[in-house]
């Protein structure tokens, strides 16, 4: 069976606890569950790691797998730091999928660059947890 | 019943005719017709035009008429320069959800900065002309 | 009997529909009717167009026109953006008032630098819509 | 009786001085006397100073003041480079209305920012000395 | 018969009117006049608007038809604001060149920035109303 | 017996005036009271002014002073703008600590920087009132 | 018993062997003890790691401890690179200070931004391993 | 009889052996052949040199010269570095055209400022070794 | 007889007492007493002031008095801060030199811009105090 | 026996792997088992990580050993964004070689600058995987 | 008997023929014939090139000489963009003294930075061809 | 015999007499005769110039010459300021090594960007004279 990375990075963890008030209540067992009953017909994976080295040994260990056929990435902050997770991004065969669950470009200036955007796929920003589930539909159609 | 318009600025209109070896044969009518068959429960209404002017007319037309339930806004290169679209968005009730056919973060650096992502609910780029059924799937989950 | 003339740029027809609570009920035919009153000695024409190059036509269309005393402009968004609507207040022989509803200096940074000021006679900005009657006393005393 | 404090800043001493044949040959005094005139119901109180210091001792003692309804404010070259005196009137109760003599924004770059304009209600600028009048109208009608 | 289209932005429908002191008595017409007598093989066809979308309507309605071997483009302002202008210009198949009547790198240098130049074959500046003729010779020369 | 300096540039004098919902009800003199009689074995000396120069002249006069142990400075806005100040930190003898009540870094760009941090011993920010205290807790610890 | 967690980022395992002639020959083996010793009523914990991951893991795992009241982050060069600390610390309920043992701003450039200044409360910097003793003074007075 | 000079700056010796696959077989030597044979009524003189020095010192010895009625100078990459080369121009009293072969706005940022624009008559750029007889035609019509 | 002001910016008071073993142990006094017994056919007269509105009150004191025939300034870190400095040198009619006890272009980058060289006759730095006389010589020869 | 530590960062782990048209099909056993063949009289200890804090460890653990007499390091993609690793070199007594496999100054612009050169002995790239030898050449002769 | 070399750079051969109604029609000639008038005591060496290399080859040539004691440098357009020549003086041990005839800051903003300030002794701009006078004045107090 | 041109620009003659208490009393011929000796079995050709042409000419002549097999060039100040050579080895045949004997990165700013970078196969720096023969060692390797 097909497989697709959920890929999260730093305080990613946190969905549901930080800031419900803002955020909400769910948390990302939530959201990999509900991916999981939409998209029966695939594997969702699900990695987060606070590590950007970690988060490169990911990329690497699914980008040379036939099987698995994207990554759903949300790199949190590192998408605006991280130019080592952009090699990465480059140097692996499988197509990797930017998204963002607030609207990154409505946030601080440091925000609005991105580092890992010119060697993705494609970019999906600002709608809430629901962009997961965009990223795996863009991924689908690929 | 509910309409969702999907709306294209400047040169967009020559889609499918300019450098089809490019950007490929598929014309917006394709796109269109596609999209209305796809969600047929919705109507999916199509207005293109060249001149900013004229996209904010359009955006001020259905803005605060509540059966258009989104825009699916593909600004072309006024996404960069418009702030009176950005403006208009902000404006108007209806969501907004800015949308570009090609990753334009792996372009020229013009193209990385957008005054319409403050102001539109997400952002979807880089996913050819599946681009827009992912606009429509996020406004429809809204 | 002398004319002046009120511009207005981009979404300002939405005046006193737009985001009431914060911007008022007060709509620009109101304003119009108002200045028309306490300037009973003068002739008060209004336009108002979203598009750029229909604002630099009716400048020209005024602009050597020696009935017309002056311009009240509000170019809104073209403020920032539009250097052709600055050659056109340069070109023409009417002098032109820059002016702006809101104190354009204190909201984002985009909205600090005016293409037009440069060619203007002076500038008018923070005073709500009385903005419109202090850049016509201004005119007045040209 | 109400008063309006019209507040000059370096340099304004040698209005009428100063290069009449650029500046003219009106002096501060003509400017307050005429101002005196015709708002004859408010006190027109005139202070000035090359020291910054000075004028946010003065912007303090009217600030809170409440016979004192506003500030019309030419802070010449104090504008640019103040923030103190932007402090001052943030802190102030006081409203104060910015004023230059010429269109500064048709000069020098570096009079192009001004670090006052933010926590003013509103600015005036190039319309000559007759710029105070129009400070004062504003003020009048908050 | 062959065809050269004059492409002419905005405030250039007042040549021979504004600041004739400076700019000379020549208009448009005259310079047409003057370009179809000394190409007479050609047909010299000629297009203004001061509105960014209508030159894009044009760039499209001339760019795929193989009779118009050239458009002798002066943009005037729109030529450092328009990316829009300058997508165009890319997708069509006719060769643009790029001209001004003044020398706009000895000018502001918000007009040192060319959005077209990248897209165009060439570039002509300076030459007063000889850069038109210029460019016609460069178009035959292609 | 040793003194401490707390120096305190523009606006301070309003401390407990300006804006106490937001900064308190606290003043000055509460401050230097609560000061002196936690360290009861060094005289606490108070000076403000809004005047630059004043500032200055205070540095000099305690600067070359072997009683006076230490300066507890806040600077207000010449923190961002005053290199002259900076100039006399450097050149006096007595160490000088730079404080400020508020988190300068999460406020406004231009208070981002600091002119007298490279000439200061240190840097206290962003702990209200009890700024004062910390510092002068370093300045004991030299 | 209330604790206050001790966090040092990279390299500051080093202290005491690194430039000893420059730095000292304090380790933070003796930088702890002494704080235990000064602050007996409190417990200090210390947590080091060169691993930005293994500090945001720590934030995270204090930062919704009731018992831990306060963080003092001398996150080292970190500071500078690190929007994901920054994410962590803005996540977290519990306070932090920013500390720095050198006065960063007279150091090179580079060193005068901190990305992790607006979200801490706030900042104390160039007072020798005495930072880390005002740290605590100051949570101690939340 | 009338001279203009055909002044080429470094590397422009190299045209027809420098990459021909790219540049073409053709050499200045058949250009200013070229250019002799279509303008017979005027003497075309030719100085290439890789020294900018020498550059200026040919310019002084033709500036003055009043049988020489233009430069058509191709300064290559002194165009982008040479303000020496700038002043002489603005120094000497014979006209001078800016030319390249290339279209320097479509290749890297540093060669889109020309230091040398401002104080040539006019610029024409993309057109091939075209340009040299262009800059011609433009001179013979001063 | 003829007057020439010595004018000193914030910290020159200091001369001879900071930090002489860098900037010797000459004080002004002596400098002014040397430059007295040179120049023994003109009066110099000395001012110094820390407070910038003093310095400008003292240029307009000077400035229309036509026996003083220059003005020898050294404004010390108002150099490169005061736009009002600036301003008022432009608005008197006495001459003023600029001049700069060490090579303020071998310092820190804040110290290479000084806002009032441009509207100064001329400037002198890096001569030690043997760059008052040097101003004096050039005074004396307008 | 002396040592040389071959230290490579981020995604270096893929070398042979990762577009091997491109980078060719070298792995770093390859390169290692060459070095050592050339080098007999030196151990060439070989580490690599894609974690910023492994390698700063790794720098730590070797930078005291006085066995080791150089390190040869390929920060990969941390070379522009690691101002911790800058600071471990800088910490370290080990000299340490910084390389590149490619030529980092013919890429995109974040590659143009290095963090860690200044704090480097010297430079070395763009030599493909001989710039280790190089780097080990470059060491033997310190 | 000793000698100072006044070292003239681009285009200053001209001086007297270069708009004499600007720049006067003083020659370089009669310049050093006045200087070694006035100075009978020195010789006056003069040497002027366009070519950065014979400027570089010259400083070489006198800059180990004990006899010479100064350099009255007026390097022209190169000091601008001249790292070479910069380099030079750094080298050489003989003072070198910039000069400039006019007042360079009050030009275009590419003439306010010089990169050979910071390695002269001292500067001396805007006192026309008396510039040459103050700078042998300069080098005589050394 | 195969031949390698070693290349020297400005300033680099005086290696061994410039300041030798810092760079050594090693001089150029010490470097060649070393090298030469080392690689017996090629020919080392010197060539030194303070000229930014004869740099560009030396280039032009060995670099259609089949029998050099590599340029290393130390262009000195001028890898930061020459578009010209770095133009030059672009067009080119024979490979180029860019070398520096300091190690620029650690210096002031300006020498942190070289223009000639990009064209060069690649880049040794840091490594005093050595950069000589590591230059040579990575051409032999091509």
């Amino acid at each position: 069976m097909n497989r697709i990375l959920v890929l999260n990075g730093p305080n990613l963890n946190l969905l549901g606890t930080r800031e419900p008030q803002i955020y909400g209540y769910t948390t990302m067992d939530d959201v990999i569950e509900d991916l999981q009953s939409r998209f029966s017909g695939i594997e969702i994976e699900y990695f987060q790691s606070n590590c950007e080295g970690e988060i490169i040994d990911k990329l690497h260990a699914v980008g040379f797998d036939s099987q698995c056929i994207g990554v759903a990435l949300n790199a949190g902050a590192y998408t605006h730091t991280s130019l080592a997770i952009a090699d990465a991004i480059a140097a692996i065969k499988t197509p990797v999928v930017e998204l963002h669950i607030s609207n990154v470009h409505a946030r601080e200036s440091i925000r609005h660059t991105s580092l890992i955007s010119p060697v993705c796929r494609g970019v999906i920003a600002g709608f809430g947890v629901d962009s997961y589930r965009l990223a795996i539909e863009a991924i689908l159609n690929f």
